[in-house]
């Protein structure tokens, strides 16, 4: 729908048709645990903008419970099933934005089709899944997966009134941060008392519980969080080329390999300014700047994807925690020698009595002392520090860059170095230190 | 202290000797507000380190009630009168740093040096203040001046329980924002039943009450919050060039024009990043950054002084409010020609109950669609998103950089697109309408 609406601003003459297999679009699926927390206490609140609003106000016609089921390159055209009246259709293109989106990762295992394990993606889902806890009062709950939606969705049912059980096959929850990194969130966690396992597999489903490497697991629901892969049935089908992931290929002005056809959003592939690999990132900040590009692109203007730097952030259970670039992992992986300076800090001026302690990590390439990452976990206040460190990154700023901020203080935000400045005044002396 | 700290462990062999005519050394004065306010009930929480910590782990021979009366830079040698013994003595030195600070302007009108007006600069400042608050159980407190210290010692006064009013010869309090941004911040003042009266002149002072051009303010006690000016006395004496404002005029290793001698901190000029022009910014920030360069050079090492990027934050009234970079009125005297774009957004997604509305304004140069700075008023949270500006102007990016700049997004920390980038996208949109 970004890419519609960029694309309708910069063209009013354009006729745009959108379609979407499910009821609504346009909505935040992000705010899910929200509304499942009690936080958000209608749905809808999370939609953005309806159907209705859209051909009002921008002459885009949505048609929701509409499935492409066929793209012909050849003859431009979609095929097109309409759910409700079940009948077929064939509509021409110019141009064609595939944003078909990602689905959550379900394993093969015993069970899993089994109608109380929902993954967590559109709304729909989301209604179903809520309908289905309030059905069966819902008293346990396993979490399989320990990325940001499976400890969002953690502390959801927590609030909700759930016992929670949060089970991940790797030894931490949140892979995109390091080991001792995560070890502080899996605290945080235990605090709110979900019941975190780590290094546990699931082995399979039956109703009231879930079997896993080191025994059963009472639940009366369980929540898939074990990430996404990108949704390219359609895409494969009709021939554009496949990159990493099996994400949809795309050039920097988010055009595929087929002339006119543009991927946008959690089905393509994005760039990392870092690593400067082809990466798959499914956040919705990255969807809407494919959106964005792509629209303006077949507005007639022009406009290239910049690359994401791998930002992230979450609160969970009381604990703010952000990431960006590269982790100590990454770095390795990426061709990178590196090496990290952690610091710990306060969130405000430690004479406060609301101060909270924090902890600031900058991953940092040895030789040329570039930021290549920053880790933030931390009270109230703590994680969006994250975009200084995300700009860093991106502009290729050394330590020494770092220090060099004009960051912004007072005491009810910082102590007189910010935390990220900290981090870089001990990273850059701990590099005269090694030069000496 | 971060001169001689820094100097210190590059150096294990320096004799290092400090003279501070007060009774304390390294504190935060930027927290006297909040010990009037009560948040922090011991004024000697906002020592960071004691004499007594400075000499036990750090070997710096620091001592208080002594004040330099001059510097000698022929014999390089610096004279001392101790103030408790009175009695004055000469020492050597080899390196000097001059660190004298500076001193809130007290204009020359009748009454001026009543003992019920005070300064707020120092932390004997501040035990003199309340001492002298709480003996005449002061109910009404006019602030002159609505600058960070002004309004931030208004509100605290309000907390103490005071009747407060605020006076301000300028049009708008926060003479750094934008006169529309300053009229938010004037509006939480009021409600905080805070008397503000812009545009009115103060011209004396007698026991009781101001002498104001619109009339006569009844005040138990006065804050001066009339901004400061460089402390150079000694300087001058010594013959140091001074520059901008008075300021001691230093090259980017802090080195005044005399060999061997340092100046730091709110006596010394700094350099703006944005409008390349020296400058006189007198923060905690600044003074720190200049202490450090200074002791790195002195201790033997290599380091120059960034810049500032005109960075400052506060929280006043339940309003976060910053800025960066130069405003409308300083881009046209530094010589460009720049056009602001300001959006209205709010402080996380907007379907959580506990979202609160914020305002943010680039200014951007015609032609390049350079970002020149920034300004932020809004809920909790809102603020810190400066310091993303504040890199933005600082590495010269573009309104197009800052839009694809990969910053961080969950629900409870912003919406999609994050108002820093909203900011910049509407910007962006503006520019490429012009264009066409």
């Amino acid at each position: 729908m970004t890419a519609a609406t960029n694309a309708r601003r910069l063209r009013p003459d354009l006729e745009i048709v959108a379609f979407e297999r499910g009821h609504r679009v346009s909505y935040s699926a992000c705010g899910i645990p929200y509304h499942v927390s009690g936080e958000v206490e209608e749905l809808d609140a999370l939609v953005v903008r309806t159907p209705r609003e859209f051909r009002d106000s921008l002459r885009i016609d949505v048609r929701t419970e509409h499935e492409v089921v066929a793209i012909d390159p050849d003859r431009r055209q979609v095929e097109v099933l309409d759910v409700a009246r079940e009948r077929s259709f064939r509509i021409g293109f110019e141009h064609l934005v595939v944003a078909t989106g990602a689905r959550p990762i379900r394993p093969d295992l015993p069970g899993i089709d089994g109608p109380n394990i929902f993954g967590v993606q559109t709304l729909d889902d989301a209604e179903r899944l809520v309908a289905y806890a309030d059905e069966v009062r819902c008293q346990r709950v396993t979490v399989v997966g320990g990325g940001y939606i499976g400890l969002e969705m953690a502390e959801a049912f927590v609030m909700w009134g759930a016992q929670v059980t949060l089970v991940d096959s790797a030894p931490q929850v949140m892979r995109t941060l390091d080991a001792d990194m995560a070890t502080r969130v899996e605290a945080a966690l235990e605090r709110l008392s979900i019941d975190v396992r780590t290094g546990v597999d699931v082995i399979g489903f039956e109703p009231g519980s879930v079997h896993t490497s080191q025994g059963r697991v009472d639940a009366d629901l369980v929540v898939l969080g074990m990430g996404v892969e990108p949704e390219t049935t359609l895409a494969a089908g009709a021939g554009l080329d496949l990159g990493v992931r099996g994400a949809v290929r795309v050039d920097r002005r988010q055009l595929t390999s087929l002339e006119g056809v543009y991927a946008a959003g959690d089905c393509a592939e994005s760039f990392h300014v870092v690593s400067r690999r082809p990466v798959h990132v499914a956040l919705g900040t990255v969807a809407n700047k494919h959106g964005r590009v792509a629209g303006i692109n077949i507005g007639g203007g022009y406009a290239t994807f910049p690359g994401v730097a791998g930002t992230a952030i979450t609160r969970v259970c009381g604990l703010e925690v952000a990431r960006t670039g590269l982790n100590e992992a990454e770095a390795g992986r990426a061709g990178f020698v590196a090496s990290s300076t952690t610091i710990e800090a306060s969130t405000k001026a430690g004479y406060l009595p609301s101060a909270e302690p924090m902890v600031v990590r900058l991953v940092v390439e040895q030789g040329t002392g570039r930021v290549l990452g920053g880790q933030i976990v931390g009270g109230a206040g703590a994680a969006m520090r994250i975009d200084v460190v995300a700009a860093a990154v991106t502009t290729r700023m050394t330590v020494d860059d770092v220090v060099g901020l004009d960051l912004a203080y007072a005491p009810p935000f910082s102590s007189v170095w910010d935390p990220i400045a900290t981090a870089g005044r001990v990273a850059a002396r701990r590099r005269r230190d090694d030069a000496r």
